[in-house]
C-alpha cells in the first residue's frame, strides 16, 4: 500500500528536520517512493470493479481485491453473497491482537444463521493452492522458509513449489481468507477474516485465501481486541456493525473509488523492491540486502484524473 | 505473549463447536499451549522490577521489559528519564499503520523540548549490536534472510553473525526502540517507538532496540492511525496522553503486576516452538515445518500465587 513506501525508512522524532536534511543532501539513488512516483502509466493496472468489494463500516470504506484466479469457487460464492446483501447488518465479531479480525454471522446454531443469498452454495471445495501451469510468477530474489519460492502472481504475494507444481496465496498483512471448521472443505465464504498482525504464514495452504485489502486496513487494524485467547467478543454490543459489503460493479459509478495497483511484473515494481532490499538513503547504516515477501509494499493509488 | 499461543491455530467461525470436537478427538501430541501450561516452575523467570517499565495510558497499563544486556547506555538513560517522570504528561504522537507507534516530546525546536531528567544524558552512543562473546544464544532450527542466525538471547528475539561476532535484537511485533535522526548516535532514549505491524526487520542493526512489550500490546495496537505517509498526528488533540512511565521497582509493591516469562532456553520453550513449527492438530492439513523468528510467541503469565 502506498503509505508503506516510506514506512520503514524513517523513525525520526522530528520529521520536518529530516525533510530539510534530505533536501540538503540529495540522495544519489532513487528511493522506492521516487521510483513508484515516476512509474509510467503502463506500469499500473486498474482494479476490476467486478472483482472488487466495498466493505462499508461506520468508520469508512475498506476496499478488497478478490482473487478469482486462486479461489474461483469461493470468489463466485462471495459475489453471490455480496449481491444478496448477505453481510449487510452483520458484524465483525472477532478481533485478536496480532492476528486477525473476522466477520460474518457468529450464530452457533447453523439453522438460526442468516440464510445464504440466492445463488450462493452451502458447500465449496477447499481452494488452498492451484496448479502453476500457465500461471505467471514473478519471483522475489529472496526466499524464505515457508515456501520453496516466493513472489507475486496476479499481483498477489504467493508461494510456489516447483516439485508439486502448485502455487498458493500467502498470508500477509491485509490478506482476506475464508474461515473454516476442521474439515478442509468446510468454508463457504460467509465467515471471512483479514490478517491484522505479523504475517501468519503457517496458515498458507491450510485455508482458502480469497483476496486482500488494498485500501482501508487502518480501519480494520484499530478495531478493539476481544478477550484472549481468540478475540471473539463476549458481549454482542462490542461487535462492529457492517453497514454493507457490495461489489464495486454493483455500486453506481459516481460512488465508486477507482484504484490502480502497481503491476508486480513491472520494471518499477522490481526497482522499488530492490530499493527497499538495499536502502541507500543516509538514514540506513546497514542495508539488509533482503526483503521478506510480506514486507514488500504493493503500491495503490487513485486512478489519475487525466 | 500468552494470548498468541493459540493464535494461528483456529480460524473457525464457531469456537464452541471446535471445543466439542477437540474433546471428542483427543490429539495424540501436545499442543504448544499444553506444553507451556505443563512447564515446570523452573522453566519460568520472573521479570526484574528494576528492568521493567509500566507505561500507564488512560486505557490501561503497558508492561515493558528493558534490555540492558544489549543497550546498557540507553537503558540507563531511560531509567533516569522514568525516575524523573520525563514522559508523564507527554503523548503518543505517531501511529503509522502496519509499522509503529511513537511517543515522547515531538516539539520541533530542541530548546523548547521538555528538559531531560536529572541524571539523563543528552548524547548516547549507538547500540545497534553487541559482541557475541560470552552471550548465550538459543538458535532457532530455522534461519531467515535477515540474519545468518536467529534465535533468542536474554529472552529476546535476536540475530547473530558468526563472522562479525555480533548479536543484535530483532524488530518483531512489540519491540521497543529508540528513535533517532540521521546520525547513528542521535538517539537519547526520549523518543521511543513500538512495532505494531509486520516485523520491520530492515531496521535491525540500524537503530537501538531497548526492550519489548510483554503485556498490553492490545492497547498500543488499536491507537488510531495518523495521516500517511508516516502517521504523525497533525492535530495535537489526536495525540494519546501518557499518564506516566515508571520503573516497576519505583512503584509500591501493592501496585505492581509481577509477571513471569517462559525461559527461551527451557525444554518447554523448545518443545512449544516445535509444536508450532509442525502443527499436529486436526485443523492443520499442511504443517509448515518452519517458523519465523517473529512468529514465535514468548509466553507470559502472572507470577503464580502459591
Amino acid at each position: 500500500m502506498r503509505k508503506n513506501l516510506l514506512c520503514a525508512a524513517l523513525l525520526l522524532a522530528f520529521a520536518p528536520m529530516l525533510q530539510a536534511q534530505q533536501n540538503a543532501e540529495k540522495p544519489k539513488v532513487k528511493s522506492a517512493k521516487e521510483i513508484v512516483d515516476a512509474a509510467p502509466a503502463s506500469a499500473w493496472r486498474t482494479l476490476d470493479p467486478a472483482n472488487t468489494l466495498y466493505m462499508d463500516l461506520k468508520a469508512g470504506r475498506v476496499i478488497i481485491e478478490l482473487a478469482p484466479g486462486f479461489a474461483p469457487e469461493h470468489v463466485a460464492n462471495i459475489k453471490a453473497l455480496a449481491r444478496g446483501g448477505y453481510w449487510d447488518g452483520l458484524s465483525i465479531y472477532r478481533s485478536q491482537d496480532n492476528f486477525v479480525v473476522q466477520f460474518g454471522d457468529p450464530t452457533e446454531d447453523e439453522k438460526q444463521r442468516k440464510p445464504l443469498s440466492t445463488g450462493a452454495k452451502a458447500k465449496l471445495p477447499a481452494e488452498f493452492e492451484r496448479s502453476s501451469a500457465g500461471l505467471a510468477f514473478d519471483a522475489l530474489p529472496d526466499s524464505d522458509g515457508w515456501a520453496p519460492q516466493v513472489g507475486f502472481s496476479d499481483g498477489f504475494p504467493a508461494g510456489r513449489d516447483p516439485k508439486s507444481g502448485k502455487t498458493w496465496l500467502a498470508h500477509c498483512y491485509g490478506t482476506l481468507g475464508a474461515g473454516r471448521d476442521v474439515a478442509a472443505d468446510s468454508s463457504n465464504g460467509t465467515e471471512l477474516y483479514v490478517a491484522t498482525g505479523q504475517s501468519p504464514r503457517a496458515l498458507d495452504r491450510n485455508i482458502t485465501v480469497v483476496g486482500r485489502v488494498v485500501q482501508g486496513m487502518e480501519l480494520l487494524s484499530v478495531i478493539p481486541r476481544g478477550p484472549e485467547p481468540m478475540g471473539f467478543y463476549k458481549e454482542t454490543e462490542r461487535r462492529v456493525p457492517i453497514v454493507s459489503i457490495k461489489l464495486a460493479s454493483e455500486v453506481p459509478e459516481a460512488e465508486r473509488l477507482p484504484l490502480q495497483l502497481l503491476k508486480t511484473d513491472s520494471v518499477a515494481f522490481k526497482e522499488a523492491t530492490e530499493a527497499r532490499r538495499n536502502r541507500r538513503d543516509e538514514w540506513y547504516k546497514h542495508p539488509a540486502g533482503h526483503i521478506d515477501l510480506c514486507n514488500v509494499p504493493l503500491p495503490v493509488r487513485p486512478v489519475p484524473k487525466n
